[in-house]
């Protein structure tokens, strides 16, 4: 009668030509907050602003409650490790620049149904934990792995299929040092709020926020690869639903700008007045450090370089860049273009995939400079 | 040439018959967050969970920045305070739930175009800070005080009007103790996040949200009432635009439920298996204290009484209620419905209003129950 899983869960789509964003997209959007733009300002985001994505529920967890993080599969030494047990080890903290994997996929047309991002899934955080190869050193990986299996405490249902969240890594990441892979249990200084993972997430320094699962439990290492649901069926590059398709890994570069003046309420397109309006942004990419950023004031007719700060030596941090702009009035579209030391830019026509995945077209920002006596 | 305000800021209007939401109402969404439902089992809710709603944008606040409240108006003496002059008045905490006016709007028909909340917008905090009656009684008010109008930093325009955010409060309420308007220099005992009005914000136990101005700067008493933009055009409930309308103020009652089971990602729609399944969720009212909570598991046809926690003797807070389920195979649609002391509940069929305000129609949370084999 129809009270299967299978019958019931919502399938994967492309929205119609012209159809507005559902009740569902928006329940998903008002649950995963983005970053809003202003506080890109910041250097770290501050708590509450960095943005969220989880599939299912935020699991509950008493602040007190008993926690365990498996370490399993094809080692020698299978390990159960309390919060306590992980500080033991040594501790590192790391800035890094998140995005969600999905980040601008609502400017897609046709636009995949799922949580509809425009650009704002993006923010930093400095994290603290004991690096993933440590305690596969403690271990023992035996000389067949090929991955390890990274299972979250958030459970749910996804286009039919009942699931603990999971995603797999290869060894050579989850055991470098260069990326270092953290099992964190602090963000900027603080145990982790709920909805960042609490009490344990991992953090990959690079990928796209679908590899940093939250509320990990377990870390299983395998001898063959991971066919599940969110690294075979999710997150893969296609265009037609029976590819194999590409699996999405490391962020590709993107620029942002500070909205400058002041927004209308409803349109949050910008009003500025008459004269020099510095500009300014966070640049960023998981591939190769940004070495470049371009900005334009014609919506994209000519580019200018911008000035970039120094990154201090920091590699999976945005990088703060700055321009001078002098505003006439009338109405203009200001972007921001990053390039990588690999020569990794952004498109200002958008390649299509159907799940929305490693969108980086370049940001346009409406903006109306008033008559001076305005 | 169209460079004025007034031309190009976005108008007020009602989304057309199957109108899907528009990008401009997916950017307010995704700036300002609500709370996940999963969250009500909190008392208080933790930090980055609360829902945010700001007109504009976030006004950047550094941590040492010098930051001045003046109290001024109809006053003998004008204050000017910064965050240590407040701290050396008496400090009160008080628990509060916050409410968004807006909250429901995006289930109306037709749709008021703006933030398109669901039934999200709601949490609970410990706010620290000052009763402002204090302030006044510090600056002596004149007699013909009639309010007090609070001016936030926060800065924008709105369909056509360029305003600092601005709302009033009649004196008798602004001097009042029981409901205590405090400005609040904490949250849950830290500092206030940037988008909950650091440094410091009003708190107005009892009312919608748009009365507990954000980043404070002024307290101005007048002999007039006040009529800007977010007191005498917006937050009114009427039906037709040319009409006076009605003040928006006290929160009506509201219950919500914590989603059982598991969901499903996309739709959010609720999974459980045949058999006990424990029912709870919070309800509150700001006009009086709330006596009853009714569940119904079959859409609305009965209604059982859920049993009520203590309210622990504080008035301005959600009430914790619960109710045992017996789940049975097949499709279900679960509600909450609550009642206060004064006997205002909440409606099956939602009146409607044009600004989408002050909506409590009774939740409906469908769940899917499986078979017990599957």
């Amino acid at each position: 009668m129809g009270h299967r899983l299978a019958d019931w869960s919502t399938r994967a789509r492309l929205a119609a030509p012209g159809e507005g964003i559902g009740l569902d997209e928006l329940g998903l959007a008002t649950r995963n907050h983005g970053l809003p733009l202003e506080a890109l300002r910041y250097d770290v985001t501050p708590p509450g602003l960095h943005y969220v994505q989880s599939h299912y529920d935020i699991p509950y967890v008493a602040v007190d409650a008993p926690w365990k993080l498996t370490i399993a599969g094809r080692v020698r030494r299978r390990l159960r490790l309390d919060v306590a047990a992980l500080k033991a080890f040594a501790q590192v903290t790391t800035r890094v620049t998140l995005e969600c994997a999905g980040n601008g996929r609502a400017l897609l047309t046709p636009r995949p149904v799922s949580r509809p991002w425009l650009v704002e899934a993006v923010a930093t955080a400095e994290w603290t934990g004991v690096p993933l190869r440590l305690l596969l050193a403690a271990a023992e990986v035996e000389a067949d792995a090929v991955e390890v299996v990274c299972t979250g405490a958030d459970h749910g249902v996804e286009r039919g299929v009942e699931q603990d969240y999971q995603r797999s890594l290869p060894i050579e990441v989850a055991m470098g040092s260069e990326s270092e892979v953290l099992v964190a249990y602090e963000m900027n200084g603080a145990p982790l709020p709920p909805q960042h993972g609490f009490p344990i997430r991992l953090i990959v320094p690079g990928w796209y926020g679908m590899a940093h699962v939250k509320w990990l439990r377990e870390v299983t290492v395998t001898a063959t690869p991971f066919t599940g649901f969110q690294q075979a069926v999710a997150y893969r590059i296609r265009q037609e639903p029976g590819e194999t398709g590409e699996p999405v890994t490391r962020i590709l570069p993107r620029a942002l700008l500070v909205p400058p003046g002041f927004p209308d309420y409803m349109s949050r397109a910008r009003v500025v007045r008459p004269g020099p309006v510095p500009l300014e942004g966070r640049a960023w990419s998981g591939q190769a450090r940004i070495v470049r950023v371009e900005v334009s004031t014609d919506d994209g007719h000519s580019w200018h370089e911008a000035e970039l700060d120094s990154d201090q030596g920091r590699r999976w941090v945005w990088r703060r860049w700055h321009f001078d702009w002098t505003a006439t009035p009338g109405e203009h579209v200001l972007s921001a273009r990053a390039t990588d030391a690999d020569g990794h830019t952004q498109p200002l026509e958008q390649p299509w995939n159907r799940g929305g995945f490693a969108v980086n077209l370049v940001q346009r920002v409406p903006v109306l400079c008033l008559e001076a006596d305005d």
